[in-house]
């Protein structure tokens, strides 16, 4: 089971794929996507949807996972990640794949961080879920949609196709330390 | 010049060709595309995306206008109409062609209604300038659609492709009507 994670921003779309193998979770590879913003809106949008067409194509994921719709301060910039959100979605079905969301606090929860921890937190925690150097994951991003691509490993035998809500209430981030061998678990729950 | 105006909704998305013979705009085609709104949003996307690169084949427009980004109450609908939005921008780029936005207050102001005028108002207008029956235009999408593509022809000369702004400041309602043959010219004007 290989999961795509996508943190889709306005400006850098962070992507991150992640496999179980044999009960392991598994570091496969991971980026971001920078966008071009002096060029005009659209051609933005069709360099992210190629540029996601090829990551897609490179690591073949069985699904996609996002984070789910969630509440926005400023209304303009909700429809401005809107596009780039749409794009992502739309590229993942395309690839025939099912798309998962999981709202933010529960993405949060499965790598073992709190509601109040910031991105920082949530990259500390996937890197050492996934044995990665602080060097190797260098922006937010990509970790965020680590994270994501985790919490779908954890939630996904249960989760139904993403329908515009966000997912499953409960968050279950034991379910997560219960299932990585000990070389994966995090220092905190040895 | 042929202009395929979209009126990207969350769920209708209304398309409308207008296209200027020698001084002359005319009616080509317009058309809703409606969403299973049952559907997972990302099936939805592929669905919106589908039906766009059809429209877009057998109309063959020059350039593609939409309304320009604008303010929300609700930032939640504004997500979910970003997604719509960003799916139709994508298809008009993918397709080659450039995109042009234009700010409501300007459509509108093309085809003659106010600031204060409803969506009614807009289609009767639009209706006056095409010479379309009420019966073959049935939803607002589509006569919004066709306004948006109105409002092209009369600014596009001058108008530089979307790049997330939401164009120029000045509206000219009148100088569409000069642009119109008799026939076209709404009977206020007469």
């Amino acid at each position: 089971m290989r999961v795509l994670g996508v943190d889709p921003g306005s400006r850098f779309m962070g992507f991150g794929v992640v496999e179980e193998k044999r009960g392991r979770l598994v570091h496969v590879g991971h980026g971001v996507i920078k966008v071009d913003e002096s060029a005009p809106l659209a051609a933005r949008l069709k360099d992210l949807h190629a540029s996601l067409e090829a990551a897609l194509a490179r690591y073949r994921p069985d699904a996609v996972a996002v984070e789910g719709l969630f509440t926005f301060r400023n209304a303009r910039s909700a429809l401005v990640l809107g596009h780039a959100r749409g794009v992502a979605l739309l590229a993942a079905a395309q690839a025939g794949l099912e798309v998962f969301e999981y709202a933010p606090a529960k993405v949060k929860k499965s790598v073992g961080a709190g509601g109040a921890d910031g991105k920082d937190a949530v990259a500390r925690m996937v890197r050492t879920f996934l044995s990665l150097e602080a060097s190797q994951l260098e922006r937010a991003d990509a970790s965020d949609a680590l994270a994501v691509a985790l919490c779908h490993l954890n939630h996904g035998r249960a989760a139904s196709p993403a329908s515009g809500t966000s997912g499953r209430k409960k968050g279950a981030a034991s379910l997560l330390a219960d299932r990585l061998t000990p070389a994966y678990r995090r220092p905190e729950a040895r």
